[in-house]
């Protein structure tokens, strides 16, 4: 199974990793990093960067195309290459997949409309004028393509994939493997449990951590 | 705040990363990726490699130092250099960390002698020959020391760090734009809850999912 994880510039780190993880776990899996030019792309915070090992030109086709979001997404909205090689791609793919915001860039190309998807929380509002039905659901499947909700949620989306292409004991032995039995200390990770206060502040600067370039 | 983040060949991607991200969305953070040598390193999958902006030499103090695991640990084990580099950035922090068998590295270091600790379930049976009393817990706290168990649990460790160095406030609203509120689809992320025959078949590939060069 060839995963192929779109990189660019200001993407956010743990919206690729964390599916990487867990994908590159399957046995006889690939995973190709791909962005415009190979090399290291930097990620959000400017802290990090991962490799891109090949160019977009290199990789025509995918088993799974999983595409990352983050501030970065917001500029590559308007870029008519990307789009293009999304949708080539798409052609060919058995699952086209995005992670947070991903599934703006998805959608910019076409390829959600009609369908459902889900998005970061605070992104959600963006869906409909793009012709998708946002879902506030943590991972949405509709035909081939899966969107999960933002950056952690890319791990319970690799999971769920896992478990549709190589079985439910493939999958359980990824989660073992990577000892995904979460534990966080607080219920703040969806604003429906999160407190109102962190929410409304999270909401207040709600352009600055999704990216508005 | 200025975490430092170890990075060395083969390391496993998500303990890194996974904290990296949460800590890197503290107002005001520096996260520092340090290897022996800057530039890529790559990690165990042989599929992705991240950057290291500096090397070790550079880097001489941290406020947060974070140790990942992965099976590069175990050829690190024996590396008197960065051995002694942990030794001397530990006697600057306030907080010395580590993911999965990153717990082994400070172990070896010397730096958890007599002290609690966890690591990857598969090798919690490796921390009593260090000196260590082995926890089977997601994160244990002694002292200044905080160690995570496999891979995914960096996530927890960093929400617990970020508490106690910024607050419940700041911890929950890192963990809202992360969207952590995990929904995996399986109760298989521990030895506890998952399905036997899916442990038995990872203690039997032990060496191999833990890394034995």
């Amino acid at each position: 199974m060839r995963t192929v994880i779109l990189l660019y510039d200001r993407f956010t780190a743990l919206d690729a990793v964390g599916p990487y993880e867990m994908l590159a776990a399957v046995p006889g899996a690939e995973v190709v990093f791909a962005a415009e030019r190979p090399g290291p792309v930097r990620t959000d915070t400017g802290f990090l960067s991962l490799t891109a090992e090949r160019s977009l030109a290199e990789v025509t086709d995918a088993d799974l195309l999983l595409v990352p979001g983050g501030p970065g997404q917001v500029r590559q909205m308007a870029n008519a290459k990307l789009l293009d090689w999304l949708r080539a791609v798409d052609a060919t793919t058995t699952w086209t997949t995005s992670v947070c915001t991903g599934s703006l860039l998805l959608a910019a190309a076409g390829l959600l409309a009609g369908r459902r998807a889900t998005t970061h929380w605070l992104a959600h509002d963006q869906l409909p004028a793009l012709g998708v039905t946002a879902a506030a659901e943590r991972v949405v499947f509709d035909g081939k393509y899966a969107t999960a909700a933002g950056v952690s949620a890319g791990m319970d989306l690799a999971l769920h994939l896992i478990g549709r292409i190589a079985g439910d004991q493939v999958a359980q032995a990824v989660q073992l493997g990577t000892e995904y039995a979460p534990e966080p200390p607080y219920r703040a990770g969806s604003p429906d449990t999160a407190p109102p206060a962190v929410v409304a502040a999270l909401r207040a600067r709600g352009r600055a951590v999704l990216g508005d370039d």
